[in-house]
């Protein structure tokens, strides 16, 4: 069973040494988070298998790590100066800035719907459509909020609001020794413009053909006006995309093709298909780019059912957003006209011979989101024979942080720790990952951590083994302990690789 | 031999798709790069031998992976916000700016002496020295640098300068919705705070004691001035850096040890130790918060001797720069007063049972500047027996971003191809990173393009292969071809996976 609350989550995260807050020293840096020693691993093992699964057990992908910063242009063409902001509104008592979606979501029912009346709406349930009116006259809202009987969820004095407007979310600061007009760039606020301004480069050096798609993994930053939620929405973020190019008229098709490898990739990592919805986003709530999306909806602990991917038919609108002079390209989309660009982002179609502008289905999954459902699923608290309670992480064993512990039974008697280290040394050439050498002396508080963090393994290493106990036909055994089962088994050193292998990867 | 200059490098890079400027397509935003479909592998392993070496393989070590961004008091108390700055001059007439050691170097060594003159110094060959007179007072400065006939790099229309002054490198933006004086952040210009922040976090979590360490991969951004030589100085770039927490006293025994660590892993990537100079950087020069520090300079091609990685005696520096209120805390550095931070980093030292603030020994190393060095000493022109020139990559196997390509003879038949993608499907499930199944139907040619990009094998799968030749007795056999021998083996495909795992990794 699954983690039942985010506060337990969040619990185990920073006594384990998962994540912390960013900054904590100093009082934190809002919406930004650090990954200790365990989550950096379970972090780069959730990453791995994304690339394995994308690119290395494909034949029709590749890969790519662009900057983060980007130039202005880029982020113009795509349509982010205009449209990637969040509407805004201020409260005047406090002179706060709330996420008015988020604002509203707080409120009671009553309190919306009366909002919803002043606008002329019948209902104040549709948060996107309450949002749309709002957000066309800002006069007529701000009075709506204010009699309506608003409140900022921390303790309004009152309710007295401006006039809600958008606030772009890209991070922008100034580049080059002068500042002035020209000389700043954003942080990108997602890694598919980075793989959209390489498409041709990438084209030409490896010679691809429609179709075939390019991944990449990386960070992005959006300045959110209200982080909240732990690691799920947050300023400074990773994302693991790919922009995947094909002939117009195979999109849909492929669309549907990407759903079903996408979902079949988060059971692979421990996401069953029944903790995820799928949201077939309705016409009216599509991005300005899309034709279609599926929104893969995970069932958070407190949160409920939120969006883990998205899988978007962005058509020919990024290609053809990019591309310099498109009076002659027949786009689909409609796109800003483009003189800045220097390039068409073109590909030759085999069987026509001309040159067409691809269309893009993107399936864009956010890391830091997997980790936390990936954490929650694996959260399981269960009750022992013996009646005592134990947390345990039932992480798949290539995402487990630490693969196998080798505890010496006693801390600081060197023949131990010196075999205890021997196999932690042989076993680490084998090259699954991180093997620890657990050498604090009591294997009981050994075990209960290593449930806690998920280590599917424990090998420990007695005076048996050494040939000094009173079976001697124990002499270059170890008792190996099953994170799940709890079972123990003693087993020949010589055996210990297939052993471990057989049951880690098997 | 390695790459005899940069150029031969760049040009590979782009034509092979290893490096790309960033956002190319609008003009390029200077000093940022992207790593297109074989440079992110290359980077991807490079990284990750550094992590295995650095964590996995040693048992004193934590992985960590903190924010980019970082609260502006982080910075303060690290002492970045007084001294990061480089020194930087504007031309009165172009009115562009530049880094003044970086012009000096640039002008003949009679102007430099003139400079040096007018400044009261003897001889102007000691940058070091001229810039640190110049800096000291800046309108004699203006002064010497206008009449000496200092001239900008590309066509000066006459030496009129400014004068000097210093600039701070650090990129800053502002976070949340409001821009007031205390709502900016730093991007962070080195990952080594986002370690120090979290000694206590990391300490807790893992119960370690000294010496041990924390190691971390991650973005950093400096708004050089000057950008320059490709991937060497750049504005946005990764860096590996270790801190290394030992106890006062025991710190130059751990610098030594350290230094021989880092020296032997360069030469485990095919760095050998006659290609790297040690720097042991003058007293006059260490940066304020160093003992003693050793510069690793790599033979750059066109660039000569330059910093690839330093290691640095860096005291209790940090460690105490981070601490509230110091006082009690008999620091050997000198810091400033922090009523800002809310911890004390110290730990609890087992002998004397007192709470110690740690040394650090700091190996930091740029992964950029890894991967360009890397490149060229793997770079080789050859001249084959039939006088035709070739260009081969001689990188290490585990840093090979194609560790095989599998090859059907002709492309588009369907029988050839369906082996090979079997032969490479079986290859993949061994992970050793990527295989590629290579089918453009020119053996020649691909062989050609493997060469250049570093693939250590190629596996042709052929008529023969399939039982169709005038031999039967090599159906089921395919030719392996060795990058660097040339030569071409008959290998079973029943005894492809030891004969490749031999010599990849044998």
């Amino acid at each position: 069973m699954p983690a039942q609350t985010m506060e337990e989550l969040v619990s185990l995260c920073k006594r384990r040494g998962f994540i912390f807050q960013g900054s904590e020293i100093y009082g934190g840096l809002q919406g930004t988070y650090d990954y200790g020693p365990l989550g950096v691993e379970l972090k780069k093992n959730l990453k791995e298998a994304w690339w394995k699964a994308n690119i290395y057990e494909r034949d029709d992908m590749e890969g790519l790590d662009a900057s983060v910063l980007m130039h202005r242009m880029v982020l113009r063409h795509s349509g982010h100066e205009s449209t990637f902001s969040d509407p805004m509104v201020d409260h005047k008592g406090s002179n706060k800035r709330y996420r008015l979606d988020h604002l509203l979501k707080d409120q009671t029912p009553e309190v919306r719907l009366k909002v919803a009346q002043s606008m002329g709406l019948e209902q104040g349930d549709d948060l996107t459509e309450l949002v749309a009116a709002l957000m066309k006259d800002g006069e007529k809202a701000a009075l709506a909020l204010s009699s309506a009987g608003v409140l900022e969820p921390e303790g309004s004095t009152g309710s007295n609001w401006t006039a809600p407007r958008p606030f772009n979310m890209m991070f922008r600061t100034t580049v080059g020794p002068v500042a002035d007009d020209e000389s700043y760039a954003y942080l990108r606020p997602e890694t598919a413009q980075g793989i959209f301004v390489n498409f041709k480069n990438v084209v030409d050096s490896t010679s691809r053909r429609l179709p075939f798609g390019i991944a990449q993994i990386g960070k992005a930053f959006r300045n959110e006006i209200t982080p909240r939620n732990f690691i799920f929405r947050v300023r400074e973020f990773e994302q693991m995309e790919i922009e995947f190019f094909v002939k117009p008229g195979e999109d849909e098709v492929w669309h549907e093709k990407w759903l079903e490898a996408r979902l079949k990739w988060w059971d692979s990592v421990g996401i069953p298909r029944h903790q995820i919805e799928i949201l077939d986003v309705p016409k009216a709530d599509l991005a300005h780019y899309s034709k279609r999306t599926y929104d893969l909806m995970y069932n958070y602990p407190s949160l409920g059912f939120e969006e883990i991917e998205g899988i978007a038919n962005r058509t020919d609108f990024d290609l053809g957003s990019h591309t310099r002079s498109q009076a002659d390209m027949n786009l689909s989309a409609t796109v800003l006209p483009n003189e800045d660009s220097t390039q068409k982002l073109t590909i030759l179609d085999g069987e026509s011979n001309k040159h067409i502008v691809p269309y893009v289905i993107e399936p864009s999954a956010g890391v830091d989101r997997a980790v936390l459902a990936v954490l929650s699923e694996a959260f399981t608290k269960e009750t022992l024979e013996n009646g005592n309670e134990r947390i345990v992480l039932k992480l798949r064993p290539h995402l487990a942080p630490i693969k196998v512990a080798v505890i010496p039974l006693a801390r600081n008697k060197p023949e131990l720790v010196e075999t205890a280290r021997k196999i932690k040394q042989d076993l680490q050439k084998l090259a699954w990952g991180r093997i620890l050498l657990e050498d604090s002396g009591n294997v009981g508080k050994a075990y209960r951590r290593h449930d806690e963090v998920g280590t599917p393994y424990c090998v420990t290493v007695d005076y048996d083994t050494l040939g000094r106990g009173e079976d001697t036909a124990l002499e270059d055994t170890v008792t190996v302990r099953d994170r799940d089962t709890l079972l123990q088994d003693r087993v020949a050193i010589s055996d210990l690789e297939s052993y471990l292998r057989s049951r880690l990867f098997g």
